[in-house]
């Protein structure tokens, strides 16, 4: 099932219904952008040289910290939640994370999201939380990243508020 | 349980016993920083524009990217673990990770993870995993994060293979 079309007024939970599947783009990483990443957040050797890299039985050769993967597939899907007029209220949290494979200088993830479940807040008409899978794939089409994300998101607003 | 010293040839899997708590130090976020992270990774009006958050009924002021907050958290862990003698050979995920309160501009975020369990690999004599929890708590003392990793580790090399 795939979402029929951008709807103007933007996405509210109840249009997110579990089994949409969204394709959200693509963003490629440089080897730059890797080791600016790395020694900011994640100054491990096989992110940050070549050599430690190699040495790694693991990695085999440099590679992108899982939290840059992250955040890549992240900046992806909030640009494509904008392009599709869905706008979260704020996240609450993740599951699941799982690095399958590394990411190496100028691969190019692609990212697609699929709806799990919506659930309206008990205590809050006005607002719910949207759970979705994220799958993250490179360029040769293997899963390098997959996780659960948990996000608020506003109800459809009522009719006579509009009123 | 807290662990004794720094062991000089750098801690293995099996030092890592379930129960241990390591402090691993702070570190502080500048309204510039939230900003420049998010126009990169998160670019969420509540991340990027005092008006726009403002009128976000969950967070209320300009705050951090919860993928920020994670990358600052993580930062911090991987720094404190190459301080203890802790080698990571790959991080492998994350579990349940929960953003509990916004971090805002000159927050000073303080880690703490507590070691749950280590597993050997069966395939492999030379490496395992360890499973921890992180807690991430601002200069209040109010939990901002939390999360489950899984790393994987080397094992205690067998003495004879240094001899």
């Amino acid at each position: 099932m795939t979402p029929s079309s951008k709807t103007p007024g933007g996405l509210y939970l109840e249009d997110l219904l579990p089994g949409l599947v969204y394709n959200l783009g693509s963003r490629g990483v440089t080897r730059l952008e890797i080791i600016e990443f790395a020694e900011n957040f994640d100054p491990q050797p096989y992110h940050l040289d070549d050599a430690a890299a190699a040495n790694n039985p693991l990695l085999g050769r440099l590679c992108a910290s899982g939290i840059h993967t992250l955040a890549i597939s992240h900046s992806v899907q909030m640009r494509g939640f904008a392009r599709l007029g869905i706008r979260p209220l704020a996240g609450a949290g993740m599951d699941e994370m799982r690095l399958h494979v590394p990411v190496f200088p100028n691969d190019k993830l692609t990212v697609d999201i699929e709806v799990l479940e919506t659930r309206r807040l008990r205590s809050r008409e006005d607002r719910g939380v949207v759970i979705y899978v994220t799958r993250v794939t490179n360029q040769e089409g293997v899963l390098v990243l997959t996780y659960r994300s948990t996000l608020f998101l506003a109800t459809r607003p009522l009719l006579t508020s509009s009123i």
